[in-house]
């Protein structure tokens, strides 16, 4: 059998699940051929979500949620899963409002479905670049949330990536580093 | 009690364990003292990685490498895990040369440990911005490894973001994204 044929994922067993997340593991059989399994997470009901980079004028719109995996506060973006029938642009929009009260006023880019962590999940994630305004508020948040929303030039920022106590998610330290380097 | 004491995660249950990987169900209370539950996924023995954005010359070194949780072939930058006593940039340079076969040639730039997807996982990556040289190979790739070593120009780049087939990760396509559009 020609090489193409492997590596290839051959079966697949919910471990454990709860609410939102399922534990599996995948077996698959290698680039030799050899059955090997591969353990992953997944979102129970589909991994899309959606990510908005928001431009106030010349300032960076940046989120302080408190994350429960990491144990603290973390600075990020917007984000939330995309609704069934929504297209992501629709979720940004309505993601941008529930926790920052701000408006989409142009959007600038979209990415494709792009994977937070391929070996460990098949989360996917849709990167919205977008102009925004309006005025912040909370009156959107669930009542589980507790977002909140900053406003940041770029002196701001690079203060926040010098700043060893903030936790930041990954995406957003990119898109810091790229506000503060680029152009 | 002032609101600074909550959100606070109280308490940790192991639900399921792999290899590799721990599923596990947090315990904290939110923004009003009411305990919930968030479930999450952890590395075991630590979730700390290192990515590589290694630039060769004029030309970005991206890996095409197949992903089990995605079910398919993905493109993003040289990755793996600290092992212990390691700092990141000997992670790096250690995975640089076991995933390409290339050389860290010039330490960029060097992030703080940022969290891929922190309401998921507490996974953190710290990226390394580095200048790479040497001649690409798979002799140190791991019997299971099955990695492709690209050197790309911008309008390869920009071909792969528009190649609806291909599997990108998210750290990678915001990098291709400013790579193709920064300066």
């Amino acid at each position: 059998m020609g090489r193409s044929a492997f590596p290839r994922v051959t079966g697949e067993k919910v471990i454990a699940k709860t609410k939102f997340l399922e534990f599996k593991e995948l077996s698959y059989l290698n680039k030799f051929g050899d059955e090997r399994r591969w353990s992953l997470v997944s979102r129970v009901g589909g991994s899309r979500a959606v990510m908005i980079v928001p431009f106030y004028g010349e300032k960076l719109v940046v989120t302080r949620e408190f994350r429960v995996p990491v144990g603290g506060w973390c600075y990020s973006f917007p984000a939330g899963l995309i609704d069934d029938g929504e297209d992501a642009a629709a979720a940004a929009e309505r993601e941008l409002r529930e926790e920052t009260g701000l408006n989409l006023a142009e959007i600038l880019a979209v990415s494709r479905p792009v994977f937070n962590s391929p070996g460990l999940t098949d989360e996917a994630v849709t990167m919205v670049y977008a102009r925004v305004d309006g005025t912040p508020s909370r009156e959107h948040l669930e009542a589980d949330e507790d977002i909140e929303t900053l406003f940041l030039d770029r002196e701001q920022v690079v203060a926040l990536m010098n700043d060893e106590k903030c936790f930041i998610g990954a995406k957003a330290w990119i898109e810091f580093y790229h506000f503060v380097n680029g152009k």
